[in-house]
């Protein structure tokens, strides 16, 4: 059991570290998706990632589209500060793949509105709060599939 | 509705930066309870924070026993890596104290042992993992007690 945990052109180093600790805590694959916004072997990676780096189950894909094409067919669920449907309500299945955008402006318009059934959000109880930080955030919905899936 | 988020003695700016931005986020109250590892003017905790700091609603505390001589009376569940309870059986309820330790090394092991029945972990899935990244763990806890009393 295991879900894949996409990045769509992350640009801070230490969230893109925090998620490969995630990924490889909670046995998940890590997806990142080009253009970075840093260097993937930058110091600050490695260091949010500490010393897990090299055993984190890793693809990188040269853009969105190679990304979409190496992996069509799969099941797919985006979350955007943008979406209606709240993270519970994804219906969480194993190899799904949760696609997260970058943290300035979160995914790709096109992918939001060619896909708008299957974009979900993490509510926010705060009118001053726009999104949550993007690893708490990938950390919220990969734990909440992980207790849903176990508690069917 | 809301929970209370207590750091005891956190290290690392960003992470209490990243935590105050998620206790807003999720209605809570933070705690944050002395020495700390950074001055709390560190613009690492602010821009981690961003200019969300101000509405944080935050309580700071002295030490450890001036935490619990404060809030003596309320209910409290305790997270270490060293629980052996899944953190989705803690009995969320409203108000209640989630109470984490710093990044190094977790709670001191006195309040882990003289509060064994109250000591929840969260999962990992990997033997090169020890723990997750503070913020991510502060993450997943209050968004599942969030859903675990919307869905009752």
């Amino acid at each position: 059991m295991g879900f894949n945990i996409v990045l769509i052109e992350p640009e801070i180093p230490m969230n893109t570290g925090n998620i490969g600790r995630l990924s490889l805590a909670s046995g998940s694959t890590l997806h990142l998706v080009k253009p970075f916004g840093f260097e993937l072997n930058d110091k600050r990676v490695k260091r949010a990632g500490l010393d897990y780096w090299k055993h984190i189950s890793l693809f990188i894909y040269e853009s969105i589209d190679e990304f979409f094409e190496i992996n069509k067919g799969k099941q797919f669920a985006y979350l955007s500060s943008h979406g209606t449907q709240d993270y519970c309500a994804i219906d969480y299945k194993d190899d799904m793949f949760l696609v997260f955008g970058k943290e300035s402006v979160g995914l790709p318009k096109e992918i939001v509105s060619e896909n708008s059934n299957f974009v979900y959000t993490i509510p926010l109880y705060s009118t001053h709060i726009r999104s949550l930080n993007l690893a708490n955030a990938v950390s919220i919905v990969i734990y909440e599939g992980i207790r849903n899936i176990k508690t069917r």
